[in-house]
């Protein structure tokens, strides 16, 4: 632990390293399996399905050795968390940490009860290469309440002390490793009146942890995306409605111009 | 029980009930806890967002009293009814009642299953606000056929015999609670043609549920508010898929003036 | 088991049938129950619904008799098998097979996990009115890993040695039941790119089995109006998201002489 001030990375290194990412996931299509709620499922597969990866959703206990070794990344979302799916993540994380798969976790409204912070405390000592939450699920896992702290001081003081990366997405992005800053400030409001958009924000993260190797690059790459992608949708949205198809076709097309126009990262 | 006529009420009297609801419910936020079926939840959740509502969905049995207990209101589907939902809402029923909060019945094709027809009728002995069904299910559950009656009849005989409040969808929805009835002729034959319309109903329903004490107005005011929608969309839309993303956008955008000027209540 | 070369269908006449079928499934709206996995069920159920077919979905294995009865076709879907699923499917499949309902097969990933491929090969051997299934599962239930083989080939040699009849889907749909094969070359790359479109394939074909007494027929006529609709779906779609809304309006308008124009059969 430092108390020195997080390093900001520069803007132009990080927009390139998203393009490169993004130009990656297209190329190689990787398998990314994403254990997560009934909820936000579909959307999650599409998003994935949107920028190229190939998602598989399977959460049968034994065949979790089957897909996570087959696959380049593990996404562990712990929302509407069932019996056999809690069963499943004591399968698939053992073994993407056994067979060198980034895994990321997502631990979804750990702020309204309380067996389902416990698992995430006890899943965050077995070394995600990510965490994505939002600022209450953070504040919850930090030791504080909403309202009591921001995600700029919440993420790096948690990210130093579960040994990971955070990213907490809100209005402004944050992502932190204890050493590094990062701020993304796309995306739209409208993406809260849409179900499930954070899942699939985890989701969506998983295909840049396979493609890239550090996971502090790997999620400001993946915020960028999906915050600009989410952004323009909502301008050609009328609605929430329109909005998910807008956004899967955004994510579908996006080029590197587009981000580099619409990039606001510090 | 008494056999005198129902009381219809004063049109422009509900429509100001219905105005308040919407905006009670997007200045509020409240939370609705909604156990439903796979096919329903994505969209139920959307609705419930679109108007402003919060929901969640969780079916953890253990779970139940921290859901319930931060929610405004409860919502329980029977369709595709699983042994961990069922065992969830035999957690999350007694939780509502202890609690005080309203809770709604959808009781999702018992005209087609014994066991859980008589699920719904042990379920209906516990005092939900509300129950919301079809005229089949309806049928059922008043111990007719689907062909043996007609919603105006039978909404009122059970809303009598069950104490509580029906409301029963179909090309003219009708809410009774024995002393009250009301007829509300918006919607569109396109809702039929879109899987999971009944149930995203019965979500909305409990965001009403929430903002208004009186499950009678509260269900009138709801059922206006989507029939209204879904008439809107389905006017724009061009068939069964671009309906619901048009029924999102304009739960969204639904101001009193449209509401009035839609109004089809008797 | 023959070794003689399969017959080649006339186009005209298949293309008439399909027509019959779809004129037949919007006049009698079959039941169809859909037993598939939780990415693919609201998807399947809009798909069914948009063709006027009328789908359920429970999977509570002691409900199995009261849906495969009341249905006239029933779908097995073997993606994210959980362990409810697959003691419904044990339940669901004798009582489809004693009440003389067809059913269908679809056995997705067996590719990817040897636990689920035993549990197809056991299914196949009860006599399935059809098999749909991509080349990876094919080969792989054919015997051969994905590259060692076509569908043109591999799908005639797992109808006689399976005795059902298969329809491989992709860029060319092979139908084939030993003694018959056809082509089919409608369809889109852009349904690759949206989850479930093989499964919501697979759900459509059992509304036409429902209605059609052969099964190679009845699968030759949902594939052509499956990739016919995905065709023209994909032309007027500007991305994946914008995909399935096109899909399933265009699904619901589909006429006699837009399948004609489109019919690229052999």
């Amino acid at each position: 632990m430092t108390s020195a001030d997080p390093t900001l990375l520069d803007g132009d290194v990080m927009l390139a390293r998203a393009v490169a990412c993004l130009d990656a996931i297209r190329a190689r299509r990787p398998r990314v399996h994403v254990l997560t709620n009934f909820v936000a499922m579909n959307v999650s597969a599409n998003v994935l399905l949107a920028v190229g990866a190939v998602p598989s959703m399977t959460f049968r206990a034994e065949a979790m050795p089957d897909f996570v070794g087959t696959s380049e990344a593990l996404v562990v979302n712990l929302g509407m968390l069932d019996a056999e799916r809690e069963s499943a993540i004591g399968r698939a994380v053992p073994a993407a940490r056994d067979l060198g798969r980034p895994w990321l976790l997502d631990p979804v409204k750990v702020d309204r009860t309380g067996t389902r912070r416990e698992l995430a405390t006890s899943l965050l000592a077995q070394a995600p290469a990510l965490l994505r939450s939002n600022l209450a699920e953070l504040g919850s896992l930090a030791g504080q309440g909403e309202a009591s702290g921001e995600a700029i001081l919440l993420a790096p003081r948690l990210a130093r002390s579960a040994k990971t990366v955070v990213a907490a997405t809100g209005p402004v992005d944050v992502v932190a490793d204890g050493d590094r800053l990062a701020r993304i400030a796309n995306g739209s409001e409208l993406m809260d009146r849409v179900t499930a958009m954070g899942c699939a924000c985890s989701a969506l993260l998983g295909a840049f942890l396979a493609v890239e190797r550090d996971p502090f690059l790997a999620a400001v790459a993946g915020l960028l995306v999906y915050g600009a992608a989410g952004e323009i949708a909502a301008e050609r949205a009328n609605g929430p409605g329109s909005f998910l198809p807008e956004l899967l076709d955004t994510l579908y097309h996006l080029d590197a111009a587009t981000l580099a126009e619409r990039a606001r990262l510090s």
